[in-house]
C-alpha cells in the first residue's frame, strides 16, 4: 500500500548500484494528478544536506510532481558539487518522466523545479551519479500503482523492516512510507517520509495539516538526541478521489498516519531493546511538558537503566532537575509502568512492583504545576546501539 | 598528599559499613586553622540532594571547620528525613570534634553550622544512620596530617583510582581530592571535590578563585551529558602558612589543581575507552564556543564513532548544526587529531591520515566566525558504559 494506497500515484523501488551490497537503493514516487499539491517539513539542523536545500526551494512552489529518494549516500557536506548533483537528479527525473509521457505531457510536463529529492546514508561522500542517473531511467520503467512497497524497501538503510501506514477516509485515503530509526528534529540517522493522498486539497491546507501532525508525532520521537542533516517529510495530494474532506477530518487522518509511522520508527531504532513512552502530565505549559520529556528522553544514564530493566526513578528526577520548567522538587511524582515509585520527590511505591519485561516501558512524570501534557517516545541505550554506530561509518 | 598537603588540615578515611561490600565509605577533613575560610560551588540541578541543600547554607557563612563525605548513598530524593539525616551528620561531627578538642575548643569550638556534608551513591535510598554516625566517631579518632590519601579513597564509588592533585606556591600549597567520573554541571554520576590551602585568604577571595577555576575546568568536562543531584566542590583555607599570595597567583594555582583533577575524572570515566578533547576555535563569543563544544561532546553517534576509531566528521558538523552559534555551514572546518578532514563544510584531507589508536582524541572545530575559543572534555560511548549503568542501580 504505502505511497500508492491513494489513487493517482505510481511508485517504484530498484537497485541502482549506489549501495555497495547491491540492495534496493532508489525510489521514485510520481503524482499523476489531476492535482499536484504538496507540503514539506525539513530538518531544523543548520547544516542541511544538498537535497534538503533543493527540496525546500521546490516546496515553496507548493507543487511536486515526483520525488526521487536514494539510500546509500546522504549527499550532505558535499559542497557545491553536492548541490549540482541534486539538481542533476531532479533534471534527469523531469526529463525521463516527460519523455515517458506517463501523464499529460506538454503544458503540464515535468519540470525539475517540481521534483523533490531526498537522500540518506553516510555524510561527506559524493553520490555515484554514474549509477544514480541510469537508476532513475530504470525506476521510471517500473513505475506502478502497486509499487509502494518496493519504494518503501528501497529507502531503508539500517532499518530492519520497511515502514508503511494507511488511513481510509470517506472516499479518500492517506498513505505513506518512512525510513529511519529516529525523528524529524532531532533525529537518529535520517528520517525520510513520503505521504500521499488522493483527497482534493490545496497546498496551504496540506501544509497546515502536515505541520500540525509532525509537531506532535515525528517531532516528539527522540531515539538518541541526534538531529540529522537530511530529515524530510513530504505530503503530496493528487486530488484523484475527487473528494474534499473537511480540514479537521483530513488533519486527523494525516496525524494518525504520522503517529503510526513514528511509532514504527521507534520500534525499529538501531540497537534498541526497549521503546520508552514518556508522558509528562500536569505541566504549566505544553512547552514545559515537551522540555521535560526531551530531557528524560536524552538522559543516557536513565536509558541504560531502562535497558537493564531497573526502575531507576532517581535518574528521572535528575533529568527533570536540569530543565527550566515550572515545578517544585518536593512535589514531583514519577510512575514507571503505572507504579508510582516516586511521590513528592521522594520514595513512593515499592520499586519491586514494576514489571519491565516487555519492550514498551511507560514513564509518567507528574510536575504538579498545571494541566498541560505531552508524550515523547525514546529508546533505551544498549551495547548493540554502540556496536552499530561504532563498528562502521554510517 | 591530597587534602593534607596544605598545612593546618587533618583527614581520615574509614569503612563505616555504609557500602555493602565493606569498603572505605566515610571521609572526614578538618581545618585546624588558624583561619576557617571556605567557598563552595554546587550542582545547578534543581533537584538537589539533602547534603547540597545543607552545605549551600553552611557556605553562605564563608566558614567551614570540617567536611564529612560519604560514598554508598547519595541522600538525594529522600524527603524531609534525608535533610534531617544530613543535619544529624553535621551535629554529630561538631559534637565529636568539639569533645575531642583537637583544636582550640571553646569559643572556637565546632558548630554544626560550619560543618559541610557531601554524599554520593544511589539516589532515593535513606542513609544507614546507625552506621554513619558511629563512623564519624571512628573517623575522628583516625584524623591525621597524613590522612589525605585515605580520605580520597573513601569517597570513591565506581572510580577505579582515587584522584588527588597538589600545586606548591611560594611558601603555600593548594591540594585536593576528587571522586566521580564526570563534571560539576552537568555531571556523570556525582563529582565531589575538596580542595585545601594553607594560604592566608579570606572567604570572598576564595569564592572568586574557585568560581573562576571551576568555570573553565569542571564545568567543561562533559562525560555523558548527565547532571548529578549531588555535585559539590569545596575550597577550604587554613591560613597556616602565614603567607598571603597575590590574587592572580592564587587563582592560577586553584585553576591548575582543578584542571588536573578534571582531567583525571575524564580519564577514569565509567566504561570509557577514549578521552576526547574538543577545542572550538574562531567562535564569535566564548559562549558560542562552549555551546558548540557541548553539543559535540553530547552527540551519542559521534561518541560511538570515536569509540570505533572512525574519524566521522559528518557527525561533528551535524552536532554543530543543532546550535544557535554564529557560523556559516560552508565555512566550517574540522580537524581530528590535527588532520583537517573537513574544510569549508565539505571533504578535506584524507580521513585515512587520522591515527586514532591512542586514548586521547583531539577534535578541533573552527567556526570561522570570530576569535573566541573554549575546550570541552568528553568521553566516548562504549558497550562497557552501557553495561556499568544498566547492570545494577547506581
Amino acid at each position: 500500500m504505502s505511497v500508492t494506497a491513494a489513487k493517482g500515484f505510481t511508485a517504484a523501488g530498484i537497485a541502482a548500484g549506489i549501495k555497495e551490497n547491491g540492495g534496493p537503493d532508489l525510489a521514485l514516487v510520481v503524482n499523476n494528478g489531476p492535482r499536484r499539491a504538496a507540503a514539506g517539513v525539513f530538518t531544523s539542523n543548520r547544516v542541511k544536506a544538498a537535497p534538503v536545500l533543493w527540496s525546500e526551494q521546490v516546496l515553496k512552489g507548493g507543487a511536486v510532481t515526483a520525488v526521487v529518494l536514494n539510500s546509500g549516500g546522504a549527499n550532505a557536506c558535499t559542497g557545491p558539487k553536492g548541490f549540482q548533483d541534486t539538481h542533476a537528479t531532479a533534471e534527469k527525473a523531469a526529463e525521463v518522466l516527460s519523455a515517458q509521457g506517463a501523464d499529460g505531457e506538454g503544458a503540464d510536463g515535468h519540470s525539475a523545479g517540481e521534483i523533490a529529492v531526498a537522500s540518506t546514508g553516510l555524510i561527506g561522500l559524493p553520490l555515484p551519479m554514474d549509477k544514480l542517473l541510469p537508476g532513475i531511467e530504470k525506476a521510471a520503467t517500473e513505475l506502478s500503482a502497486h509499487g509502494g512497497e518496493k519504494a518503501a524497501i528501497a529507502i531503508k538503510t539500517t532499518d530492519t523492516v520497511h515502514k508503511t501506514a494507511v488511513v481510509q477516509g470517506d472516499g479518500w485515503t492517506v498513505g505513506g512510507m518512512a525510513k529511519g530509526a529516529g525523528m524529524l528534529a532531532p533525529g537518529l540517522a535520517t528520517m525520510l517520509v513520503v505521504l500521499t493522498t488522493d483527497a482534493d486539497i490545496e497546498a496551504p491546507a496540506l501544509d497546515t495539516a502536515l505541520r500540525a501532525a509532525t509537531r506532535t508525532t515525528f517531532d516528539r520521537v527522540d531515539s538518541d538526541g541526534c538531529m540529522s542533516t537530511n530529515d524530510t517529510v513530504l505530503l503530496l495530494a493528487s486530488g484523484a478521489s475527487g473528494v474534499a474532506p473537511g480540514d479537521d477530518e483530513f488533519a486527523e487522518a494525516v496525524r494518525t498516519v504520522c503517529a503510526d509511522l513514528a511509532r514504527q520508527l521507534i520500534g525499529d531504532a538501531e540497537g534498541a531493546s526497549k521503546d520508552i513512552r514518556i508522558e509528562v502530565i500536569n505541566a504549566a505549559t505544553e512547552d514545559d511538558a515537551v522540555e521535560v520529556g526531551r530531557s528524560i528522553a536524552r538522559n543516557n544514564l536513565l536509558k541504560c537503566a531502562i535497558h537493564g530493566e531497573d526502575p531507576n526513578w532517581g535518574r528521572v528526577l535528575s533529568a527533570i532537575g536540569t530543565t527550566g520548567a515550572v515545578f517544585e522538587p518536593d512535589r514531583l511524582n514519577v510512575a514507571i509502568n503505572d507504579v508510582w515509585v516516586c511521590r513528592n520527590g521522594s520514595v513512593g511505591e515499592d520499586r519491586d512492583l514494576v514489571d519491565m519485561r516487555y519492550r514498551e516501558v511507560r514513564i509518567t512524570a507528574d510536575l504538579a504545576a498545571g494541566t498541560d501534557s505531552a508524550v515523547i517516545w525514546a529508546n533505551d541505550l544498549t551495547a548493540e546501539y554502540v556496536h552499530e554506530n561504532s563498528a562502521y561509518s554510517s
